[in-house]
């Protein structure tokens, strides 16, 4: 069988592919350069939702608002005799706002939880108010995948 | 224990890390935003090697020659008690430029071979002339773990 080296659009096996991923690279421009970094997120009606330090490198990359990148990507296995990867990955790209309003931030936390630690946790308004909380809502998304 | 999130500098075990690594993620600057690439790879002496199409979005960002962004995780686990993962990833930074001599991109062809597929392929000079080989010397490795 042919290899199906193909792009896949912004589809619903794209949506899954996306929320069931288990990490995503955000990519940033910061200090005139790429940096890319592994963040923990949830994906909700079309946007990346996640958390970080509310200082540092990151926060402060995306606290410039320009659009950033956001990669997922799975290998699947490998064509030996092709010499080739089965994969699927997803690349976006949208701009990052951060969440100010507590319920907003409690509601993500929460979600990040149950995707995480696959339980529910109450989060107090202290612990919202304590961290940062982005979206990032996708405006663009591109897929590729290549399967047996 | 207390968790042990910590930085991780230039080691061996950074080294060992990359090298063990199946996915690469270049961040690149492409049409003035932010570009996440997920690459299969190869690292020896301290440079990370991999081959792209000679054309497309990837290769014209790449040929800017400006820095480009490395990044390379693993998630090791959940902490469920102290809602927190365990991880390991590297993020490094270097000049990207295009390997042109034969031999070397020959080398590069049967080290990815050996990586990714396992075993040992000849590699035609016909078949390295049809392909791009990209070397990014790592001048700035940076690494962080939280370990049980």
């Amino acid at each position: 069988m042919e290899p199906r080296k193909r792009s896949i659009g912004d589809t619903g096996l794209v949506r899954d592919f996306i929320s069931g991923a288990g990490t995503a690279r955000l990519g940033l421009v910061s200090m005139g350069e790429p940096y890319v970094v592994p963040v923990n997120f949830v994906y909700r009606e079309g946007s990346v939702f996640f958390h970080c330090a509310c200082e540092g490198r990151k926060h402060e990359a995306l606290s410039s608002g320009e659009r950033v990148c956001v990669e997922f990507d799975e290998t699947l296995g490998t064509d030996v005799p092709g010499a080739d990867t089965w994969y699927r990955s997803v690349i976006a790209w949208g701009e990052p706002r951060f969440v100010e309003d507590i319920p907003g931030k409690k509601r993500v936390l929460e979600m990040l939880c149950l995707k995480y630690l696959g339980e529910s946790r109450r989060i107090t308004d202290s612990m919202a108010e304590g961290t940062c909380v982005v979206e990032i809502p996708l405006d663009t998304v591109t897929g590729k995948e290549n399967l047996p």
